[in-house]
């Protein structure tokens, strides 16, 4: 009975992931046609992707753009608002991830010009598993992963920690009260992921978020 | 076409949740019969699961076991051992939630004794959302919410917040650092789910942990 299941269900991801690639690359498309440069930011809840967004958000101003994902509430993009970025929420309603379709929805109700814009955020929904099967059409992953969940996050969460182009090891203002090894978790990402590029970071002090917020602009200015 | 693979997807969700239903009820009716009370805690990765355990390990002795429940990696299990208890790790090789099948499979390779072991306790995958829709068979569903995730968890992610009979929040040794109202996060559980229990611990000092487990203990014994 369970290998039916299965059987079954790996029919119908085939099915929903070449669905879901078919809409990332007209995201892509229809933002690199654009000039916009695009993240995708995944984190287990709490690790502070929208305090990263804010610190952002007061950075880059207007030229910046979000997408929240979130299960429910609207918080995070009255958030994101306030901080002086246009900001779209997609509610997902249960579904534990993003998905390029719904990227592609929301980004018909958005103001995409491309004379005030060059960077679009998406923050995708709390979680460390399921996003990282789903290409929104980014040019860019960032992989979150904050101090006072731990420095063995990464081994345990291979699929992201492996697709990542970079990894902010957000507040680091809190190490002094923690047990985290910074090298440990840098060390066991490049295990995966020899490429990645690694930022720490507290958006909570601003503690390296400038040098971050360089970097992100320096990827979109070279690939302009 | 999207609609075709949501229908699609409703059908095998259906398929695959009586059959979970089905393994539930066979691990409930095992462990019960046992007289063996059975735990499910979800909370996101970091928020301190495996910590409480072994702090519930010191406390519980070989009356407790144990199973683990991560992506990858075997370290969670034998942290556990060490502090004292018998321990099985699920490693669910990419899955987002452990199911009730899994959980029947450890409990066949687990010592059992009823005239020994009172209490088990399964770790779920670190995820806020998707373990929320799978009983394993347990008699307690626990949600743990950490002081570092923010207060704002809760009404993010009903599914759970709504499905739990107890809360702890954890790592309340960090609370001089961080901006987490224990007022706003209970009120927000309770406006969800009225008769949830909650306690506040830090697993990392011990705070809290004697009451929170005195309670588990008198769960069992009114049980039994």
């Amino acid at each position: 009975m369970c290998d039916e299941v299965t059987e079954q269900k790996v029919d119908i991801t085939t099915s929903v992931m070449s669905k879901n690639d078919r809409f990332a690359e007209d995201n892509r498309e229809l933002l690199s046609g654009k000039g916009i440069y695009t993240l995708n930011l995944i984190s287990s809840p709490g690790a502070g992707k929208t305090t990263v967004l804010e610190s952002m958000a007061r950075f880059f101003g207007p030229r910046m753009a979000v997408i929240e994902g979130d299960i429910q509430t609207r918080r995070d993009a009255e958030r994101i608002e306030k901080a002086g970025c246009q900001a779209w929420q997609i509610e997902t309603g249960g579904a534990c991830h993003l998905d390029a379709h719904a990227v592609n929805h929301a980004l018909g109700h958005m103001n995409l010009d491309p004379d005030a814009l060059e960077l679009l955020a998406i923050e995708n929904v709390g979680n460390l598993i399921c996003p990282s099967g789903y290409d929104l059409g980014e040019d860019m992953r960032i992989g979150l992963l904050s101090v006072p969940e731990g420095d063995d996050k990464i081994l345990k969460y291979p699929s992201l920690f492996s697709s990542i182009n970079v990894l902010v090891i957000n507040k680091m203002d809190l190490i002094p009260h923690l047990d985290f090894d910074v090298d440990r978790a840098i060390e066991e990402c490049r295990s995966l992921n020899p490429d990645v590029l690694v930022f720490t970071v507290s958006a909570k002090t601003g503690e390296g978020m400038e040098e971050f917020c360089d970097f992100v602009e320096s990827s979109f200015s070279t690939t302009a």
